[in-house]
């Protein structure tokens, strides 16, 4: 599944679905189906997946950035795939998997930067809004358009509505239509927007920051962040000091900390 | 319950606390008690909670609009008829029938939409907050004032912090001073601002554009909505990928992609 | 551990980690650890929990403001203290007497307002998020910065992603770096950013417009935000319906209503 082909290489006519291309410490996955503006097939799915449970085993990968080669970050499912076998055991097979991919990306150790242009639509959409990170080009859109080809996005609603005020998710979600990248980050579901020739260059100083630091505490960081959100406030106490004092007792902190002391930049273990 | 009276007919004497007026499929709900700023009496309530139930079960039905008669949109509970009644079986009353009511707006099939000017403050705050998606004028004013009078808004705090942040909520619920319309859009406690004279315009376009889906469709998404927002995330994709497969399976969506597909206008089953 | 000394008295070789000062039914709780920019060694957490376990029972208290004295809010943890006891047993009291101390602040009766200058970081910002308002000047900082130093803000990110948009939390927490004021009012991490002068008249002004109100409204309003918040929405409403019934059948409410309707000033009892 990885793929030396850097970016501009990229080809519609590929039968690869999904690129992989690493470089100090950090994967890059496009989706590269730009002829169906990177629409969620079961095969793409099913490639995603296999990368993601690949890094998320991978210890010299310490961040990923998610991003679509074409005119579009992602679309969505795949509409002509899904009329083309219109079974309840596709149709099931689409949603679980895209469920999964969802939840692998939220529980894997590893940061993930949504790297967005263009649009990002429905499933798309849910992409963006689960990835712990998104940066956007002033000219990107997002919508959850379901409601509109009469499948409400009621799974892109499960990432979304944990991203943004409720009643910007309702009015996505009701009414179908896009939002610019300006309403996108004022609602919280990009961090930011830049321009165009910015892009690449700012999800990447985010990501080479982020593998920087020491990937046993990102780790950590990331499932307590997922854990500690659907718990109650005292439990979320009682489990987030178990951690911390755990995360305390590892060689990271003893160093990280004497390197603050010390004035010094701190050596992680790999 | 139902009135043909036209908005422009609405009468400070009215004996008839709700008025019901229905077109294009939307039906638009007016708070009557103008000269007591709409205040919610138990026999307005009663009756928003009986045309509720009734629209709820009306298919000819496809979207809400909830306004306010007069000066406000509405001024919360009904005071002097609080006090002329200080026993707790009526405060019980007033206090269950006003939370069946939210939760009526919230669980109902078809989207609500608040069309707020004057002011919305208390239990009236707590309909903005309930409903779907709401909409008000440049100079509508918001607050949750209980505290001021020794009750504090604890049910409105129900609706009002799962709409916006946390902090912006406190400061609504302990220091109960108004804020304006920029700062309601700012905090997500209403979608948009708008002049007075786009007002009814404006909310009237999102019902018409809501009543143009299909209603089978938003009534999935709506529960789904609601369903999935008190849950944990996995078991929130678990839920949600079936109700997006059985969603799949139905009419609707087979019509909605094909016209999509076929670059036409859908035709939704009644 | 109550102080008269005005906080222009604050002197960097003080023994006493934490003062107050109490006026006009506000307490005022003073980090005072300047040289070490207010680090909640485990002396300064015990004297501010003991603090707050104080003023909780103190039904002359109506507000808290709590400030750091010299150049910063709070710097976090101590990590010299931790570091020159680097057990398990002292790690776990730690972030357990940490974890116990923000509870306290959400779950006693009294409001708390959070008076920020310089920079806030680590535990020194989930102060910040736990506090019920804040108030910053505009060029204070807000970090969450333990991912530098191997150990992730795994309790303040219990308080900051309660507070704050997802994207927004993981972008603090993953990346460590600093945010300033209009960012931290943006995202909602605090109320209102004022210049410096205006800093302690704005926390002042919100605290005395708060111990105006009735002491028993403000507990039972307070109580009643942290229980609400981790139910269901049907299971909030049952509570807080239960809530405001019994609210209202307090003399608070009898007066303050009557006090309204009368449009005179209510008279709480102490």
């Amino acid at each position: 599944m990885s793929a030396a082909a850097a970016p501009t290489q990229l080809d519609s006519t590929s039968e690869t679905p999904l690129l992989r291309d690493d470089a100090d410490g950090i994967a890059t996955l496009t989706l590269n189906r730009p002829a169906a503006r990177n629409a969620l097939s079961l095969g793409l799915m099913a490639a995603l997946q296999a990368e993601l449970d690949a890094i998320r085993a991978d210890r010299s990968v310490r961040a990923v950035i998610l991003r679509g080669a074409g005119p579009a970050f992602c679309a969505g499912h795949d509409l002509k795939e899904m009329r083309a076998q219109p079974d309840r055991a596709f149709a099931e097979a689409v949603f679980r998997a895209c469920s999964a991919l969802m939840l692998a990306i939220t529980q894997m150790p590893q940061p993930v930067i949504a790297q967005v242009h263009g649009i990002a639509t429905a499933a798309g959409c849910q992409l963006v809004a689960t990835c712990d990170l998104a940066v956007c080009t002033r000219d990107a859109r997002f919508a959850t358009p379901g409601v509109n080809i009469g499948l409400f996005c009621s799974t892109p609603m499960v990432a979304l509505s944990r991203a943004v005020p409720r009643k910007a998710a309702l009015e996505m979600l009701l009414l179908g239509e896009p939002i610019d990248a300006t309403e996108a980050v004022r609602i919280g579901l990009v961090n930011r927007a830049v321009p165009e020739s910015e892009l690449e260059g700012t999800v990447r100083g985010m990501a080479m920051r982020i593998a920087a630091k020491a990937p046993r505490v990102l780790a950590i960081g990331k499932e307590a962040f997922a854990a500690q959100a659907d718990l109650g406030l005292e439990d979320a106490y009682a489990y987030a000091a178990e951690v911390m004092t755990r995360n305390l007792m590892m060689a990271d902190a003893a160093e990280g900390i004497d390197a603050f002391l010390q004035k010094r930049e701190p050596r992680w273990e790999a």
